[in-house]
């Protein structure tokens, strides 16, 4: 392609609205154009990457064995109430009315579309399993789209679905995917982890999300730095530090500090190690039998509710999901009052611990392994030190209840935890029957018994991989492609080529040899200055560049620049395709 | 691809609901199945040939210099505003609200945000001409959905829109689009023509359509045999059918004719041929000085219409559309009352004629070469025979005033016409400044001086064109696809396989050499009756098929048969490959 018959529209200046460096980067090098509040219309380069990322996850899914179909991006509501999410989806479900006033959705995800589809086409085990998949539109009315085609509302997604009549071949095609997925983002040249995930709203069982590991992404990915291991902050296992606490060297001590509210304020005050000190976190109990209804009742006759201490060491945090999935909590989680504190320990949050608490206890892994430990003496102003286990108080119940941190023992028994900020860029789920028995989408199973299809969902954000892999491959001068998603893989360069006929001879012998050998060349024969020519194409990302200029051509030669390295170097003409070749 | 793991969805019954043999047959191959009104999932086979198509598309549009994007499918209203149709268009504009309950369309046509981009990103000549193309999902709120994809809500288009300063370069582009648009029907093996078009709402001065030829279309075409002239009916020249009229032979004549009213009755109750009589239809005349206000104003006033007589040769039809264009006839047309007749003329519409005609007259052309004819009398119950004009009456003004018909002269002047029915699959528009100038889309001339672009813009209705090919390739046994759309090119159907370890053997060598080879292969390995496996692939229309069986694999044969010329041959199993790739 040559610049001058292309729609370039690249930017020296950074948007003032881009807040992101892959939204900049993808406004300043033309790849993607604003049309409206997280509506944008792909410009020439930014639609050659994003057609180059659906090319490899569509090789790749159709390695795997899935097969392409495509489903209407506008969706009947009748399908949505089968399966019950027009009344439970939120207001990023569009619903609209067509000219006969009749109800219908943009689609966001096709479950029902695609439930519909195979519970007309599948009628026996026998055309099982089956794994469909389309790279198609989607629209989703985020309340504040941000990070450019991050988080627009229209975006280009891969959703496969697949159908089986037993979990072991769910299984298997979860394997698959599994497996598919890693090829993809290994073949996109992508720093990513499968993480194990909350599955969320969707429902089901099973549940990875692949993050590619970016400073600016929204979630925290806990991983191994010795194995595969790898899960959202939100549901990493905190193993036990140690196996017995150590033997006590202190005897339990009551002391008085009325100036030490927080923990921050007892480690300044007093000769202790925050290491050695915990937090005590009083939250509503969860009910024996049926919690729900009593705590209705309760809340509707305003009766007191039931509390239970949570402990977790000084420097750690909570974690509020693991803690409301506890059976003694309430779920989801309360924090108690401050006057429910006060009326049932008799002192404020600032003076608790396990020593004489009337109330179930329940202290993390972290903490049973702790001796010599400071906490509040449930009195106002009073804190006791040198506590020790069993000999001071029996131990309570022990439970996972905190966050991982950075150093933690792997689950997995394998390495320390890492913690990094990820942008998630596909999903697997294993569904279950969720929409199968909703839609009463069923199949005549081996023995001839009608039975509901045991279905899995994998999701890819085909779009915002574009985005995710220049937050993690760019630098100050502009994007830096892996090769699989180049928009072109070399740009060629002619110094004044309006004003040398020589330059312009080799640049456009050079043009022809390397598109006739497949190659994808951007060709500036733009007439501008050197300096802009460079700074568009850097910015642009393309990996290799050809330099032709007066000052080698003596030589037959010409400059090669390699965009990621940054590496020069002198290359005759007649090498020039071997070097592009070459990686 | 083997059946077993694919999703064929073939049917043996037509579907009920289905009227044209395409949209029937796409439903018994298994190529779409319908969501709602208008609203179709493809299917794998049906996807497969889509995407055939739109390969094609995109590689002669980037042969001919387009460039491609990818517009968002949901547009702001705002700039539906701007150039005006928010109001003008009709119900096939579906419009929503967003969550902000802000407005938006869902795009039929993308005019605007092509604009909208093109006055941001270009400002100078120098970034022209500019093609811009996509390949994207429409959604148009027809009425009556109908035939399938043929006239569907949601379907794919291919959808380009160029720019330029000058008419000259306008005229270029439009002339490369359509050599691209006769490249790319040619290549898809489909009996077309381009036909000079009425530009109908979209405003501008040129424009062709791209006809598929097919009983079913929706639109008459006149074509030339002996050239490339071809025209909508409602457009095509009639030229005059000979020069002069021959010399007459017959003296005129009044003849009581109490029981002719019409033509036909005439013709039976007299000795006269049919091409010796003439039409006279009265119609609205158009006022000389602003036709429109003095129209308003008699119509307000109940004063009466001026009219104007037409006349036609009795076998021919009275175009409608040329004869509003008469600068002196009312457009849109009026027929004159039967009570506005008689007043004016003494007698009915079954006894009108030149002779004593009190209006001004316009003549078929066809009618001025005519002798020795029979008219009405302008005299209840009477007609003149053998009136010959100049001698008998004036000959009044001769315009084209008729519906070509088969057997006509070509107006390029070489050969005669043709008339079929064809499918409207692309589009062509020079649109000129309506856009540019409504949306204030500008650049810097060659004399620094700000003008509006001028825009060209270049239809093809993707998902129709499939439709359109099966209209004009199929028979009983179901579609017959020209090599470049077809799903599969080979399928391989062995015989009771499931018994025989030689014929299975055969059969997953070929297909291991087939596929080896870049050759796509549709695999039959159900378990089903011959019979069922052969109606299947002459269903889905694959192009070669090779029949695997114990009967020739003693010779080391297979059989061979061709979708189309049903030609079947015996082929040793090394000369497969040579034989599916010879075509």
């Amino acid at each position: 392609m040559r610049t001058s018959q292309y729609l370039l529209g690249t930017m020296k200046e950074t948007p003032a609205d881009a807040e992101v460096i892959s939204h900049q980067l993808m406004l300043r090098a033309g790849m993607v154009r604003k049309v409206a509040s997280g509506l944008y219309t792909w410009t020439p380069t930014g639609l050659r990457v994003l057609r180059k990322v659906e090319h490899v996850v569509r090789e790749e899914m159709e390695k795997a064995g899935a097969i392409e179909v495509l489903m209407p991006m506008v969706q009947p509501a009748d399908l949505w109430e089968e399966s019950g999410r027009w009344q439970d989806y939120g207001p990023e479900l569009l619903r609209i009315k067509d000219r006969h006033n009749r109800d219908f959705v943009l689609g966001p995800t096709h479950e029902e579309v695609i439930s519909e589809l195979v519970r007309k086409e599948v009628n026996s085990y026998k055309q099982l399993p089956l794994n469909l998949f389309q790279i198609q539109t989607k629209f989703r009315d985020e309340i504040r789209p941000r990070f450019g085609v991050m988080r627009s509302r229209e975006f280009i997604m891969k959703d496969a679905y697949s159908f089986h009549t037993t979990q072991e071949s769910l299984e298997e095609t979860y394997k698959t995917m599994f497996d598919a997925y890693c090829n993809i983002f290994t073949r996109l040249g992508l720093d990513f982890r499968p993480v194990i995930a909350d599955t969320g709203s969707i429902g089901g069982n099973m549940s990875h999300e692949f993050h590619v590991l970016a400073s600016s992404g929204e979630d925290d990915i806990a991983f191994s730095d010795s194995s595969d291991y790898a899960a959202n902050v939100e549901l990493a296992e905190a193993v036990a530090i140690a196996d017995e606490p150590l033997a006590a060297t202190q005897a339990m001590e009551k002391i008085a500090t009325p100036e030490a509210k927080t923990i921050k304020a007892l480690v300044e005050q007093f000769d202790v190690n925050i290491e050695n000190t915990v937090k005590t976190l009083i939250v509503h109990a969860a009910e024996a039998t049926d919690a729900s209804d009593k705590k209705a009742t309760e809340a509707a006759t305003g009766k007191k509710a039931k509390l239970v201490a949570l402990i977790i060491r000084g420097d750690h945090e909570l974690n509020e999901i693991k803690a409301a999935k506890h059976p003694a909590v309430a779920s989801p989680l309360v924090f108690a009052s401050d006057e429910e504190i006060k009326t049932a320990v008799g002192a404020g949050p600032g003076s608790l611990g396990p020593v004489n608490l009337s109330m179930p206890v329940i202290v993390d892994r972290a903490v049973a392994s702790m001796s010599d430990f400071a906490a509040g003496a449930n009195e106002e102003g009073f804190h006791f030190f040198g506590i020790n286990w069993n000999r001071d108080v029996d131990l309570p119940e022990v439970a996972d209840l905190r966050n991982v941190q950075a150093g933690d023992a792997s689950p997995d028994g394998k390495g320390t935890l890492n913690i990094a900020r990820g942008i998630e860029v596909g999903h697997i789920f294993q569904l279950g029957t969720k929409y199968s028995e909703a839609m009463k989408a069923g199949v005549l199973n081996e023995e001839g018994k009608n039975q509901a299809l045991i279905m899995g969902c994998y999701g890819i954000g085909v779009s915002r991989i574009v985005a995710a892999a220049i937050e993690q491959n760019n630098d100050a001068n502009g994007i830096i492609w892996p090769a699989a998603m180049a928009p072109y893989q070399v740009c060629i360069l002619p110094m004044n080529m309006h004003k040398s006929a020589r330059v312009q001879e080799v640049a456009e012998n050079l043009y022809a040899e390397l598109k006739a050998a497949g190659i994808e060349v951007l060709f500036d024969d733009r007439k501008e200055r050197p300096g802009v020519m460079f700074a568009d194409m850097e910015l642009i990302g393309i990996p290799h560049t050809i330099v032709i200029g007066e000052r080698n051509l003596d030589e037959q030669a010409v400059e090669y620049k390699n965009r990621r390295s940054g590496e020069k170097e002198t290359l005759k003409i007649a090498d020039v395709l071997a070097r592009v070749q070459g990686e």
